[in-house]
């Protein structure tokens, strides 16, 4: 796949959507029917992404559902399904990852190598040289945490440094330093409409990924009209809970479908 | 197992040692002869565990090394292992996980359910809310980064709020908000004696896990003096490339066990 970046912009305009489907499945919420089968998590995923890829610009499974569960096999397929049969749909692996220089080799591997995701969430509290094994990989996007989505967000990114916030440092230091590559982008949570455009003038039309909307929250038109760069595009809109189990009946990817319909077309209102 | 700061004050005691060994294999460097084995990973660390496990205050196995490779089984194996033969030594599983709310529970069924670890590490950014579900299990340690090991560890963890700085800050919170289940440790590493001191001053006898010895360059001596508590203690000292590749010929365990030796009297000599 192209660089990151160029996908998704490609994506957003190809597809007319900045939503993006979280695939986050637990295995007590999928329709007890699927449960018994070998890969249950691949084989919800795959009824969602069939029903909702003309719909979104990116897919984005959240690894701890999967690693919790035992079903490493099941993201494998997923995320190479995706590929395989919905080329041009990046797939955004959640995994906030962190750790000194050897170390983050190693998760890099698990990231770009072994699930083959486009792009990766990743935590900036341990500093540059920890976030450069994924900067340097520069056909992939590299997702630095920025103003989170949840009520605690504040208490760490909120303080202040030299009449700065820290979240504002990370938006600064991602935009000087570490966008090298020209694969960067934040997370900045739609439930935080302020920091969104306080964010969005620091970084220019570096992309967003924004969760928060639906289950935390968050308003999809504050966000947007927050958050969008003046082409109205450089936000990939993050929703799960609210699509996935739109109903956990026989016809839940029918719902979901109905789901994104909704969000994408909220979201387009707004651009 | 008993609550995991009264497990470690147990082994500082019976062992008297405060050295841990990391159990990062990677299976480049492991002994040829153990390549071609089923579980590769869980081979070597049971050579290296059985070799050091009178010589050691705690295991820590670092997960990126399993996943980046295929490797949960082994992972698994290695943690039952040493529960069921060497009971009494508890293993952190190094992770430094940190989500919102209903990943962070997916994160600690990972860590503490399916791998059954004893202590986790976990990563502060994301703010209070996102710790929660992992110091609200008071049978398990939870490891929060504070001032990490790398060269990169200022950038974000210097920064200064009001005269404080950063992992001043998180060290503070740390003793007065977030020890309510008496289950809290700090990361603090090595290559940073001064703010070794100035974190012991502020936590008091709060327990730190201590990477940077050896191949990071963190010096034995000024570490464990600036570090420890006016016991002797309060140290959870870790070496992984230093131990277990100490050689990697056919007698790497017996290599590790000499290393090992020498690294805990090390450590004995300054407490």
């Amino acid at each position: 796949m192209m660089n990151f970046i160029k996908a998704i912009k490609a994506a957003w305009q190809e597809k007319n959507s900045l939503l993006c489907v979280g695939l986050d499945p637990d295995i007590s919420k999928i329709p007890a029917n699927l449960r018994n089968l070998e890969t249950p998590l691949f084989e919800f995923n795959k009824a969602i992404v069939d029903a909702t890829a003309d719909l979104v610009c990116a897919f984005k499974p959240q690894i701890a559902y999967y690693s919790a569960s035992h079903a490493e096999r099941d993201l494998e397929l997923t995320i190479d399904y995706i590929h395989q049969n919905h080329p041009g749909i990046p797939v955004i692996l959640d995994a906030k990852r962190g750790d000194i220089g050897s170390t983050a080799e190693m998760y890099v591997q698990e990231v770009f190598d072994r699930y083959q995701a486009d792009a990766v969430t990743v935590n900036p509290y341990m500093g540059t040289d920890t976030l450069q094994p994924f900067l340097d990989r520069r056909d992939k996007g590299v997702i630095i945490l920025c103003r989170t989505s949840n009520p605690g967000a504040k208490d760490i990114q909120d303080l202040d440094s030299n009449g700065k916030k820290l979240y504002q440092i990370i938006a600064e230091k991602a935009a000087k330093e570490w966008n090298y590559n020209f694969n960067v982008l934040l997370v900045v949570g739609a439930t935080f409409p302020k920091e969104l455009k306080e964010i969005r003038f620091i970084v220019g039309d570096m992309p967003f990924l924004v969760p928060g909307i639906g289950a935390q929250g968050g308003d999809v038109e504050s966000a947007v009209v927050n958050g969008k760069t003046q082409k109205g595009t450089g936000m990939i809109i993050n929703s799960s809970r609210g699509i996935i189990y739109a109903n956990n009946k026989d016809d839940f990817a029918k719902a979901a479908r109905k789901a994104a319909v909704n969000l994408r077309d909220e979201i387009n209102q707004y651009r």
